[in-house]
């Protein structure tokens, strides 16, 4: 397990969604945080005291974070200086990129000398099976995007939230590092060798008996050429009976590639559903979630009720609105004889 | 390089598709097998010689070739002992399982007493990039299937043969261990890390500027709850200018899944043009490959025409019957100016 609390890293990065694991963890492990390890030259913050490494050993910091990602996920030098030095001041360090903190001689020799761990949670397990397709029992909701990195991780920690203030049985089941950190458990779905993507989901998720849900953290998007395999297993692997599709409505193009812009909503959903139908025939959409978090409020509420309309789903920022009208359209969908909580208002 | 000729492996197997690799040594490099090793319990043959370990190396063979393919790919019991005595005889061991040779401690340390080699064609080189599906000089035709196995490496390899012979560039890309046996390189894109399935392909077919195509070897089946994301990541990482759908007539169900039936062909080819089109717009089918081992030459003639009728395309078996339909086609879509030799009769 990994000693908290954190010291989350943003480093040089000064692009919003390259620290999105550092933000997730402020976000959803507030209590866990103890500051933010940034040089000059960024100008992002978590809004968490900024601390050098001697500094958060000294508010009590276990672990230094390296919450921040790039295409391919490489170790650069930068990275490595910053890890020897918050090894040197008495911290840990953990990673979710791609490449290994333990595959870099002088940090793995460094955390020797001074005592201290390396994680790296995009380790998978090594026996993860194939994935066989086979129906399986319970109820089980996945977020697919438009794009990677346009907010299904929150919107599926959000419902995760809301379902249970509604009296259903919901649990959030990661697929990506910053997930996994939330949660304490799950699969990092990209570092997952091709043939057993579906197998890895089908193992993090599998048949429950006890009328609750599993919330899968989707991955990528069937529209971003990079990593559009991921999603397709991802959905043949979690048999989802609900879709929960997630935008960002302001993103220039798909993420990485400026040669190629986002698909439709509408185009987005039919290929998910037509996707996941392979593996469960049922499969419907529940909803529309917007990261509205760059509009005013005033287009952000004409923007979910425009959506709203032109799908025919409920549509919210579950972060900044919550998910009622999503929990909702699930339990007029698949609870309709079930005593749940009304809406909190 | 693994030295030859080659022993192939057939071990305790009793299932045509569980011998693929084997096979296809077999029929594409015969120069280079001198025989086959079985157990008393298989009944199966290549048609070679049978050997023991010692007659394999009394008659010249310097590689025992691990070619059986199972789902997962695990190294069981069987196989180790065999590879040891192998060793023990005097043969490097060459395979394409999942599990690698080298992960086994008795092997490697057999290997070194022995001074024999271990070579695991499954290892995926460690600099493949993440795709970035940027349009990219040349031509390029991937074999797709309605399943796992059902001829996408024999339709590739024969079009090769069948292109050359009419004068045209090409060059076959492999993507799978007895593919990459063949042709000498490639990647084993089932065993690349998820992130980079499509990078893969765009490493191994590169842009070109002389004219030629890339036959790509495709892998898996939009339809296989198992590996449609390999597939997936394979069709945006090809960028293909034509499709080629491959199926088997005879396959009862999905491969290793009673519960899934096949897909319909005209379904098959409309999900592999809806994908293929997010990389290149102008993707085309230019036929179908049906593997007709299993039928009456007269049932085979039979279900050739009727499925080019049915699907207006040309339809042959490419290993029985020879693809100059095939080739016809593409010269008329791709080639109509060229000077390309007239199909021989």
């Amino acid at each position: 397990m990994i000693a908290s609390p954190y010291l989350l890293y943003l480093g040089h990065v000064n692009d919003e969604v390259g620290i999105k694991t550092s933000r997730g963890l402020a976000v959803f492990r507030p209590d866990e945080c103890v500051g933010e390890f940034r040089h000059d030259d960024c100008e992002l913050t978590l809004g968490l005291p900024r601390m050098d490494f001697a500094e958060a050993v000294a508010a009590g910091a276990r672990t230094l974070v390296l919450g921040i990602a790039n295409a391919g996920g490489k170790l650069g030098d930068d990275l490595v200086r910053d890890a020897l030095a918050a090894l040197a001041a008495g911290l840990d360090v953990a990673s979710g990129l791609h490449n290994r903190l333990r595959d870099e001689p002088v940090l793995v020799e460094a955390a020797a000398r001074h005592g201290r761990e390396l994680h790296d949670v995009r380790d998978p397990r090594s026996d993860i099976p194939v994935g066989n397709g086979k129906p399986r029992a319970g109820k089980r909701l996945l977020t697919v995007g438009t794009d990677c990195s346009v907010g299904k991780m929150y919107a599926t920690l959000c419902l995760e939230k809301g379902m249970r203030a509604r009296g259903l049985k919901a649990d959030f089941r990661a697929t990506g590092q910053t997930g996994i950190l939330i949660a304490g458990s799950g699969v990092p779905l990209d570092a997952v060798i091709a043939d057993f993507i579906s197998g890895a989901i089908e193992q993090i998720s599998p048949a429950r008996d006890d009328d609750g849900w599993d919330l899968i953290e989707g991955q990528g998007s069937l529209f971003h050429p990079s990593f559009a395999g991921v999603s397709t297993g991802l959905l043949h692997g979690a048999q989802p009976d609900a879709l929960l599709l997630c935008h960002d409505p302001v993103r220039p193009h798909m993420r990485g590639l400026p040669h190629y812009s986002l698909p439709g909503l509408k185009e987005t959903l039919e290929a998910n559903l037509q996707v996941a139908r392979l593996t469960n025939p049922a499969v419907q959409a529940v909803g529309i979630a917007l990261n509205t978090s760059k509009l005013s409020p005033d287009e952000a509420a004409r923007l979910c009720a425009a959506t709203a309309d032109a799908l025919g789903l409920p549509c919210t920022d579950p972060f900044a609105h919550g998910v009622d009208p999503i929990v909702d359209r699930i339990i007029a969908c698949f609870e309709p004889s079930s005593r749940v909580a009304t809406p909190s208002l």
